[in-house]
């Protein structure tokens, strides 16, 4: 924890701060807890993984004359060959540039977890703190698809809103230029519950079709010097339908077993899966006390 | 300019820096220049203007069923309240959360340098330095749509973008969901001409499609102590179809002839009206060098 005084966090006496999105959002999503926590003097950045952001390529169906339903379901990816080994690598890249040889912070959202874990295995000492927010932390060897499957997470809405079958696009593709009013409300609630309806709906806007299925399939071995070596802060939503809290509860069990001299550091945070939408500034202020 | 050690910006010495996008944009345009600056030790924030990015709104036409291509021209914009009192208001209350007291650097693009002139007027003591980065830049009681309508802006092609009438609608339409090839040629051309292309197509499907008039017809009386007595760098693009360079250096000659005890810092760089997606590393040093 860094030093504190008068509520505000030193920035000399904290390592720089790099944020993480999930699946089919960008550095964007970021950008009012980014102001919170460099408004409490704390150097921060939001980047863009693999595949998204302004690294994000969409299917030509999309654009084609005319409108192809069918090809929404059939095309593959244009991001069907980014995998997690591709993600963990920009991501230690992004790292670098930002701690100029130091350790960052990383606080991780949704699938930007298993980059996370991956990142903090193969060179931990470049992560000062790993922050899981609402977040896959994936144990040892077992891939983020066999996570988002297991029991713990029955009843999220992600899944019943992909639009193609990843094993055949290598991506998870959402229909996000739909009309369907009933699909749209699904993605909101899915996301977006607990999110003032105005900025939701800038949110949908801004997410972007195709998931690389890659970074799902991908796992990782966990060593005690490797990812358990670093500390980590597990920030849970009780209302999450992406990452039920069954499931984020199920990470910290598996991983405080495993690692039992490196217990994970919990907050409970009463909200959806986008807490940095819907309470940013508490957010920035759990991030900047602990991370 | 900071003191400077080894290349490197040094932090301590140096005013945060805060990013303002231009109309359509977000705070994503600026993700890849922030890491570069970040990387130099210099805190940096990107945020969304008054009906941008998170706070932009779409509308209901593009999600209606079925699509009514007469609506797109005609049905009044969701964001044509926003004003420019509206986004110099928002933009001061961000330098004032980032800068905590202190005065900040404020880099602004494109139409953000309409907001960033008003602000600064408004509030001098807020700006360590202006820099203005292939953006309005409009003399005292001139309005923005009076200048990207001046002679010196012969050849710009987001006029002719533009898909209804801001008289009737309150905001300045794109057609961001169009299939056609050659009217996405013209988008491409017109923002991010020396950008990648699969850059240029993952930045395309982040713009909003709205921005609103109201910030273009917002004008700001500059006085000696106020505007004029800031210290201001243009970042001028030889190959900008947005401003283009005649207009980008009339508005640095007015400004020099009216406030001659603080002349304009000029830089210019070979690139479209985008370099923070075409060469982010050069802006972010100049940036840090200079602001």
């Amino acid at each position: 924890m860094p030093a504190v005084t008068n509520g505000v966090a030193m920035s000399a006496a904290s390592s720089p701060l790099l944020f993480v999105h999930g699946y089919w959002h960008g550095s964007w999503c970021w950008s009012e807890v980014i102001a919170g926590v460099a408004g409490l003097g704390r150097p921060a950045v939001a980047v863009d993984l693999a595949g998204h952001g302004l690294r994000a390529r969409r299917p030509d169906c999309l654009t084609r004359i005319p409108f192809d339903p069918e090809a929404l379901a059939t095309e593959v990816s244009p991001v069907a060959d980014v995998d997690l080994d591709q993600a963990g690598d920009l991501l230690v890249s992004q790292i670098r540039q930002l701690g100029r040889g130091g350790p960052v912070t990383v606080v991780a959202h949704s699938m930007g977890g298993t980059v996370l874990t991956r990142v903090v295995q193969q060179a931990p000492a470049l992560v000062a703190h790993a922050v899981y927010l609402a977040a896959l932390m994936p144990a040892s060897d077992v891939t983020a698809i066999d996570c988002v499957r297991m029991p713990e997470n029955a009843g999220e809405l992600v899944g019943p809103s992909v639009r193609a079958d990843p094993a055949v696009i290598g991506a998870l593709r959402l229909d996000l230029t739909s009309h369907d009013a009933a699909y749209r409300c699904q993605l909101r609630n899915a996301f977006f519950g607990d999110v003032a309806p105005a900025v939701a709906d800038a949110a949908l806007g801004l997410l972007t079709p195709d998931a690389p299925a890659g970074i799902a399939l991908g796992a990782t071995t966990l060593t005690r010097d490797g990812w358990g070596s670093v500390p980590r802060t597990s920030i849970t939503c009780t209302r999450d339908m992406v990452i039920r809290p069954a499931l984020q509860q199920k990470f910290i069990t598996d991983a405080d077993t495993t690692f039992p001299d490196n217990p994970t550091s919990v907050v409970a945070l009463d909200s959806s899966h986008s807490p940095f939408l819907s309470m940013p500034g508490r957010v920035a202020d759990i991030v900047a006390e602990r991370g």
